[in-house]
Formats: C-alpha cells, structure tokens, sequence
C-alpha cells in the first residue's frame, strides 16, 4: 500500500482510507471530496519529484487549479482502502492536464471516479510561469 | 443578502461568506471547497422548492451529482462576501443540469468561477428515477 | 436571523445552515465541524468590531487558539438552522476566553453543544502580544 | 510508518501527512482539523480491534463523542508528517477517555497539541449503552 511511481514513470499510485470526515449524511463520501483525494495524490507525487509546496515557494511559482471535470461513477463509503492513480496527460509549457482515477485498493476495474485536472504554474503576481526545466527532466517527458 | 428567485424564476442567487475554514495555505479558498458553495446554493434553492433532502427520504429518492466541470476564474480570499447564482440550463426526466458561477457580492462582473453540475436523481437502490413531476411544476419549466 | 451585538454588547448570536458538507455518515454533524460554526461566530463578531484577519494583518498580530473544551450534548442535523450564542467569559492583557454554545435557531432551550475556547493574540513571530487597547473599548469591558 | 498498537497494547500511533486541505490561510493547520488528525487514529484503532463502523451497525452501537479538551502547543505545516498517539486513560462501562497528542513523526518532544476525548456507547436510539465484554478483551485491560 506504499504510494510510487510505476517503472515507466508515468502513472503514480496513491492509497488513502476514506475516513468518516470524508462523508455527508447520505452514508457515501461527500462529491467535494473526492477533489480532496486527487489533490493528495498529485502534491504527493510533485513532492516525491523534488517540486512540492517549500521548493515552489523558494522558486516563487506556484501550481495552481485552472479547471477540473469529474465523473462519479461509483460511491466511496467509510473505512475503504482506495487509490488515486494519476498520469499525466498534456504536458505544455506552463501547465499539466492530470488525468486521475479513484479505484478500490487492489481492484483495477472497480473505479469509482474519474477526472482531469489542468494545473498552471503561476508567478507570485498569479500570472502564467513556464514550467521549470527540472519537472521535464524529473518526469522524463518532453513538453508537448 | 438574502437568498431568492429571480422573478422569472430561473436564476437563484445565493449569499455567502467566506471564512477561514474555506482557505488553505496559499491564503486563497481552497480549491474543493468551492464545490461546497456551489452545493449550499442547489440544496437551498430546492429546499425553498420544497424538495429538500427530507422530502427525497420521505419520497426514497436522493438527488446525487453524476459529474462537474469548473473552471477557477479568479480567487476567492477569506472574509469576502460572495453570491453563487445557479440557473437549470437543462432539465430531463431523470437530471438536472445547473449552471452556475460564483461572483463577489453585488458585482455580476467579478466572476470567480463557473461550474456544470449535472445531479440524477436516484431510488433507494442507486438507480435512476424521474424527477417528480412536482419538481417541474414548481420550477417553472417543462422537461427537453 | 440576521448576526448582531445584543443591545449590552456581551453577547453576540451568529445564525447559519447546517449544510450536507458538515454531517459524516452517521446522519449528523462531524464533531469537528462543530467548532468551525464556533469560529465562524467568533470571527464575525471580531470582524464586526472592526479587527477582522485584514485588520489584524495590517497590526501584525493574529488572533490564534490556545485551548479549547466542548461538550456535545444533542446532534445537528442537515438543514437545521442553528445559532451559535457567543460570550466573552474574561478578557486578560494578552488572551480572551470565549463561551459559546450552539441552539436550534430562536430555541434558547435547545442547547446542542457548549465550548469555551480560548484565544490569544500573538505578534508575527507567534509570540503572545497584548491585545489592541481599541478591542477593550469597542468591547465596552476592561481587562480583568 | 505503519500504524501499530505497542506491545503493552496501551499505545497507538498512527502516523499522517498533513495535506494543503488541512491548512488555512494563516498557512497552518486550521484547529478545528486536529480533531480529524484524532478521530482517524481512534477509527483505525477501533476498526483494527475488530469493532469499526461496520460492526457497530451491526450490533447496533455507535461510539459518539460526548466531550474533547484540546491545547495547541505548536502549529502544524503542510507536508509534515505528523504521528498522533493514543492511549486509554480511562474505561467505564460506557464510556472511553482517550488521550491523544500530535507529534513530528518519529520526534517524541516535538509535541504538537494534546487532546482528551470522551466516547460513549450508544445504542440505536442515541441512548448509553455497555461496552462490548470483546473491548475489553481486545484492549487487554478491565474497565474500572
């Protein structure tokens, strides 16, 4: 249940336990925070790249949400073991498309959701910012 | 500040402030959690059409989101007063499709961001059901 | 069900909707989100005396917590309008105690949950600080 | 970091990250969320005695929460990763005190803040009810 990167590089897993902080009156998890989950997912891998919250500061960027789109497909409930499984699907020179889904722990085919997320880097004025050359090197892709 | 219909009764405004809770440490609102007011402005405008989450139990149904698209305009920042105004941009028998934005209070021009909700409405069992014809009678509408 | 100061200034009653986001699924409010209808109170109050978290920036002091204490004595459920009842219980050089408690809105006898929280004001390097003279006198009280 | 109870089974550990969601925008953990640091450990024990969320519907018990005390000794930052520590202090027949502090993973005087929380064992109609002989048992301990 550790989170990694797959050998190739280019699908990162993430487990989490839906705790019941995660879930609303109708019993399943609350639709919000299912963004809460993804979110988990990929600061833990841009931190794993050498790239989270510290380093950004130092650097004076920040990666920050430009839109999102979800399916819910399945309910998570209380006390599951789930996973976060994120690529990354555009690469461009100021942003990342993150195509993630959440599925029960160990069961490829039992997704409960699906999303794609675009991140922009921005400057500390919150204005667009390239991409520092180390996260091509680091998530061994070419900008595209 | 009060919540309400439009006369037409196809745009319902919804109020509200930012607290601390809602942001994070980049000092803005935290990106899920404007899912959150988005779903405080749905669950009050039909509770007001008397719909509300009592209503579904009474009538074994729940109202649940199917699927979202956003997109983060600009950031909403702690301690603003903010007003969701949501419109059904289509209505079919078994869905409802809301369109709505979040903008600084009193300013229709300072658009923070923009979603799509798409809410099915389900039996007990998790499997769709007509919206009760009620719910057309009181929004004004036929279904498309 | 507007928020407002009573006419001898010591008490300030905060009305809000218990909305689906604050309930877990045990069908009633998580506990924890009992405090933050506690801090939503305190900080309307602190911003309507005119100390708000702009306010407070602008001094380099924050207000933070320092301890709290509840008691939960009947649940809340979604949609209920609640009012938190908010007090200041003793007011020191560098802290203030807060009572406060949670009433089903306009049923002073329908207690749901009772904290005293105290906050102290601190300076940029989270060091404690005295309180601004200016809240004494808007509070209308002297330290103690 | 995996979580484990000690071998006197007295101590629970339960290790965590602290994500962006659990931070505000004075840039650290926002209070009201500590409790969820808290709950989590008590859940995951709990479920790991064998009597989590799924075995209390079944026998028709839930554990609730009748009363917490926090202190906040030192602010918790995004990414850190934090430890919380549980022990029982007290067992009554209904009841569990248990007290909790948050640590600097794998630094014992880094405490964070300390709790102590009450649980009750209530039965379907929210009314007191025993503990289960099996806790007792688990907990390897006699209730006082």
């Amino acid at each position: 249940m550790a989170a990694g990167i797959s050998q190739e590089q280019l699908e990162f897993v993430y487990p989490l336990r839906v705790h019941i902080e995660d879930t609303d009156c109708t019993g399943l998890v609350f639709h919000a925070n299912y963004f809460n989950f993804m979110e988990r997912a990929r600061s833990e891998w841009i931190e794993n790249l050498g790239m989270g919250i510290a380093w950004q500061k130092e650097h004076e960027l920040l990666f920050v949400i430009h839109s999102a789109a979800i399916q819910f497909l399945k309910p998570a409930r209380v006390h599951e073991y789930v996973e976060v499984v994120s690529v990354i699907k555009t690469l461009k020179p100021a942003s990342i498309i993150f195509a993630q889904h959440l599925r029960l722990a160990g069961q490829p085919d039992k997704i409960l959701c699906k999303a794609e997320i675009k991140v922009v880097c921005v400057d500390k004025n919150i204005q667009p910012a390239a991409l520092p050359e180390t996260f091509y090197e680091k998530i061994g892709r070419i900008k595209t």
